[in-house]
């Protein structure tokens, strides 16, 4: 199971035994992108191993060591490097520079892994009492620095809270469609516990794998077919949230109107409010059919347009993505080099090459899910608009493709950073009107400043982008940007100018600094400009009533 | 325009020159509801004309006036008896006894109409210094206390302020599908806007024509079609909101992760933490085509079946409401004595007698609209759906009579009420699992009150109810009693034993206090078993920290 810390990385991604596939073309993979990024060579950088690094001192004596085994069990209470390596941070680019150059100055004093509600509850109160900060984690995906074991600035030490001995379903009611769930369960045994009752949560990130539920609601976030089953936020029905008061229990009703719904501050609260150890969520039955198929557009905006239509007119698709042309373009180029193109591929490329569509040209896939009938219709109109909108059909084979490498990315990350190639995403959202503008403005702010933190003169970096999930009202628009590392040393100064930059523009230019990675360390500089000042006052009014101490997850969200 | 105060009733329903239409069957009517209630004969209990009531002397000095106006010219600073006596309550049936009675002790000192959210923080600012509270008013139609213009114990002197001269529809983006709007606005001026640009934002409350955008939101208020169009909060995309320390905005972009979404302390804040100044609603094309139908069933139960399989499979339907079998009775005994039926009528009639129709059968409406091809698709579904779950087909004529009616109810209130006849809604909602012991528990509760408080030995209470709203989890009811007053002087006591018994019975059996209606002062008493005290607290905190000195709306939500 991937709840065995040992089986996973802890300076890396997901399972030590697995990594991503270049299916045996790996030289001709890393020379093509070496001469994308105007590498003459790609380097040798070596992550430090565990036994090269001293981690800090811990800060808690035996006297509250032996305080924690007796609440928790001794096992239950952990110590050892590995644990505190493993838990000192998230998964994003910025915690991997500090992670593989050996800088474990912030890592948690101890790991604990409390085994219900009333443990967490013991836990909250005894750093409460003894001027501990908590950092609540589930499967420390956060790319934001949502679960770096941070210090708060008048505690003595840090623990972080590993939620994932709470992984049962603990009901599942069919009537009401309904499971209620321990919080620390990874994806896959939730939906495979699920799937033996014949449901669904349908709530696949790309970070499914190694994440779970209570990270998926502290963080609001988003799976990649949101259009069907909803954000996290609209699946959460209600939640059982342990505080160093208590637990907090959300109401349970089908759209009360008994005043504000405080389901909304469980959601996005990023453990700054309480430790999450419960929820129940809307399920669905496992959809008959599912159809994903992909079409190309002549540009972005009339990509754009055909999606804007598919959910306005609200057709019930379960994913609608659309690549700009440079992912569009990388993505084609990398996997003819995984699987050369045969005969017939070859000769499609050059037909639509012949018809004017080789710059430029942009990949939408579009996944609909549910029973045979519905998915027959909802397939019929959504093709109709996108051939409205000048798309052309490539059929089922780059939807196949796509869903069969969707949770592989992030393998492949490491072996990049292995060669001197840095990688990072980040994602905004915007209405219909500004995601254009939008999108041109954050590329060019992430492209200027590669260029003017590149490592060398001819440093050729890569920006591109895709919207990643759309609404009525806007959509979503997630980057990735791959660039030649500054000189060792200085590839924080590097990620932290692109990221401002980014950020910067984001927020200038009308974007959320965070669609569905959230707040955490990274994006916090951004939160008070979007919020505005008395919607900072009043979540700082609810930390203060639900955490006086200051105890929960310091430095995120609120610093 | 309705929102001339001087052309509606101050303590009744509506303009004073409509009323309910009897169709000239008035005599029928009256002496069959007397017989159903068992009533020998109608009383005639007449209202105090306002000439007869002597109002509280004004607790504001011509100094403390004077300041008022100058913040908003003279003529939006109102201190006669028509706009304090207007503006002393809302329009549950609770409110109705007292303003019919004479009891004028909750009325505002004085009315302003700002015409600007400055001029409301002005308004607001002004009465935190001089110790004023301060109640919210839009249409006033509120049913729950939400605003009687209730003074806080440590002021001086209460006022009402009424948001209907911010009324201007201010943009709309037609790529993005929103409209931003001032909230004073009424339900038919908005429409009207929108529709001059081809748009609705479709939510029409059986309060519609004497309810605003702003009160609409600050109960979490639902349209009869929130099937397609959602509950207030859905359909809320960002809100201004007057402070007593200035402009509070909330965030306007799509499905943002960046921390807890504060849009949702707005929709049910009941005008407790703010005055809704401006809002930014999704609106969508005017529907093509609609469709509205009736079908039987023979028991409540299968009707809910139909229902819950219906929005449980997403069909895109726009308002499902399912009449249990004491309201199906009523309601088609009511229609008949109006408008007697056909031999056509007659004969379906006691065809579906004979068939083992007759005793417990239950009507339900299904409204689909949209796009033509979307209609008849959902309808083939839908009808298909009922069916399956033994529905038989009534066709387009109760939903047409449903349509022609569906805002002139209130209208029959003040005639009943003139003969001695008390009538009551309230309204709650709860899982599927839950729905049918619920509905069961609460008429009991509700008729075992009215007996236990009856006028007179004989007397025969009426308790009806329907399903309203409907959710992939659950669904609300809403229920209508019908019963012979009390003696004059114990109305109010009569009421208050029922509304006690069935709120005791709706807490206790897994409901919410209010589905739509929203807390006010009357369900103010049980919202802290629904929230929890954490919940409370929390809730508290925000109030303290929007308003120290707790001049919004005293006693309402939170007192």
């Amino acid at each position: 199971m991937t709840t065995e810390r040992e089986k996973l990385r802890w300076n890396g991604w997901g399972l030590t035994a697995s990594g991503f596939d270049l299916a045996g073309h790996d030289d001709e993979v890393w020379q093509w992108l070496a001469a994308e990024l105007g590498l003459s060579k790609l380097e040798s950088r070596h992550a430090k191993r565990l036994d090269e690094i001293e981690l800090p001192a811990i800060r808690l004596d035996e006297e509250r060591l032996g305080e924690l085994r007796r609440l928790l069990g001794d096992e239950h209470v952990k110590t050892d490097a590995f644990q505190r390596a493993f838990h000192a941070r998230g998964k994003s680019y910025h915690d991997l520079l500090y992670l593989r150059s050996g800088d474990l100055a912030v890592a948690p004093d101890a790991v604990v892994y409390p085994g219900s509600a009333e443990e967490v509850i013991a836990v909250l109160r005894w750093a409460a009492a003894n001027a501990v900060s908590v950092v609540p984690y589930g499967g420390g995906s956060s790319v934001v620095g949502g679960v770096n074991a941070e210090r708060g600035e008048k505690h003595v030490a840090v623990i972080t809270l590993d939620t994932t001995r709470l992984s049962r379903v603990l009901e599942v009611d069919e009537q009401s469609r309904t499971a209620t769930i321990e919080a620390g369960i990874y994806g896959p045994e939730l939906e495979q516990q699920l799937a033996t009752r014949g449901y669904t949560l349908g709530h696949f990130p790309q970070s499914f794998q190694f994440s779970t539920l209570g990270g998926w609601i502290a963080a609001r976030g988003a799976g990649q077919q949101s259009n069907r089953y909803g954000r996290a936020e609209d699946w959460l029905v209600s939640a059982r949230v342990a505080t160093p008061d208590g637990l907090w229990s959300t109401e349970t009703f089908p759209a009360s109107a008994a005043g504000p719904d405080l389901n909304d501050v469980v959601a996005g609260g990023e453990g700054c409010f309480g430790v999450i150890t419960e929820a129940t969520v809307h399920v669905h039955p496992v959809p008959q059919e599912s159809d994903y198929r992909g079409y190309l557009f002549k540009d972005f905006g009339r990509g754009a347009d055909a999606m804007r239509q598919i959910v306005q007119e609200g057709l019930p698709v379960a994913m609608l993505r659309l690549s700009d042309a440079e992912e569009t373009r990388f993505f084609s180029a990398f996997s003819a080099l995984r699987k050369p193109p045969g005969r017939v591929e070859r000769a499609a490329d050059r037909v639509l090459e012949l018809g004017g569509w080789s710059e430029g040209r942009c990949l939408m896939l579009v996944g609909i899910e549910g029973e045979a009938d519905n998915v027959k219709a909802s397939l019929a109109r959504s093709s109709s608009i996108v051939r409205g909108c000048g798309g052309f059909p490539l059929g089922r084979g780059a939807g196949k493709s796509w869903h069969k490498s969707r949770f592989a990315m992030p393998y492949l990350r490491d072996p990049l950073l292995d060669r001197g190639i840095g990688v990072d995403t980040l994602e905004t959202s915007t209405s219909w009107a500004n995601l254009l503008p939008l999108h041109r403005v954050v590329t060019g702010a992430i492209r200027d400043a590669l260029h003017a933190h590149a490592a060398f003169d001819g440093a050729r970096p890569m920006v591109m982008c895709h919207i990643s999930h759309c609404y009525e009202d806007g959509a979503s628009l997630y980057f990735t940007f791959v660039f030649p590392q500054a000189e060792p040393g200085g590839e924080i100064a590097q990620w932290t100018a692109v990221k401002h930059a980014a950020s910067d523009a984001i927020a200038a230019h009308g974007g959320t600094i965070s669609h569905h990675h959230g707040v955490g360390i990274d994006h916090a500089p951004w939160l008070a400009r979007e919020k505005g000042e008395i919607g900072i006052r009043l979540l700082r009014a609810l930390k203060r009533e639900l955490d006086p101490e200051g105890i929960l997850n310091p430095k995120k969200l609120l610093p």
